[in-house]
């Protein structure tokens, strides 16, 4: 579902206190047709690839990890992390890390893998 | 110019002590035909409009305003501010503040205003 920005600035910690499950994205601005998603990690993720599209992370607090099949990045508060289309990965977070994602509208979480981790779209707060 | 990501975490706070000028925005990253530049920026900017794309601005550090024709934006360190497209706007900040912007590859920080204060594109750092 599409929503015209309307030139706003938003508070992502004030978003970010408006939920607190893991692996449910939040939707919370677009810019075109990619979306700004919040999410909240803890624990391990189900391994899956978005086969057409790139996936940006930014982590805003706590530290996770992006593991690879060939290697793990360490993703702390103020790093940001670019997985591209097509490479198998699996993010991590041993304590909560609060993580913001832009990724194409539509895309599916868990990618091409079925999990029950999958989420659904268009969760706007 | 394009670049692969290549899923190397980036640390934003590293790339900014790379550089001290204001308003030439650097690319660290890219996102599909997506450039996520960081830049520093104070004092006024020129009035311009990007006619066809939405612009994201992310305050890392500091505060700034986002200067409509008919009311400014307040944004501060961890707000996020989507520019619709086709709306004239003119970034401000008193002290330096230090700011992410996303957008698609190719699109100059001017806009449809010609500046001084354009810069080239794909200053990658």
């Amino acid at each position: 579902m599409a929503r015209e920005p309307d030139g706003t600035a938003i508070d992502l910690a004030a978003k970010l206190r408006l939920f607190d499950t893991h692996w449910t994205p939040k939707v919370v601005a677009e810019l075109n047709d990619y979306q700004v998603k919040l999410v909240k990690i803890q624990g391990e993720f189900v391994w899956h690839t978005h086969e057409d599209t790139d996936e940006l992370f930014l982590c805003l607090q706590g530290e996770f990890e992006m593991h690879y099949r060939d290697r793990i990045e360490s993703v702390s508060a103020g790093d940001l992390i670019v997985v591209p289309k097509g490479v198998e990965h699996k993010p991590a977070s041993a304590g909560e890390s609060q993580v913001l994602i832009i990724e194409p509208r539509g895309v599916v979480n868990t990618g091409d893998a079925t999990s029950e981790q999958t989420a659904p779209n268009d969760q706007w707060i």
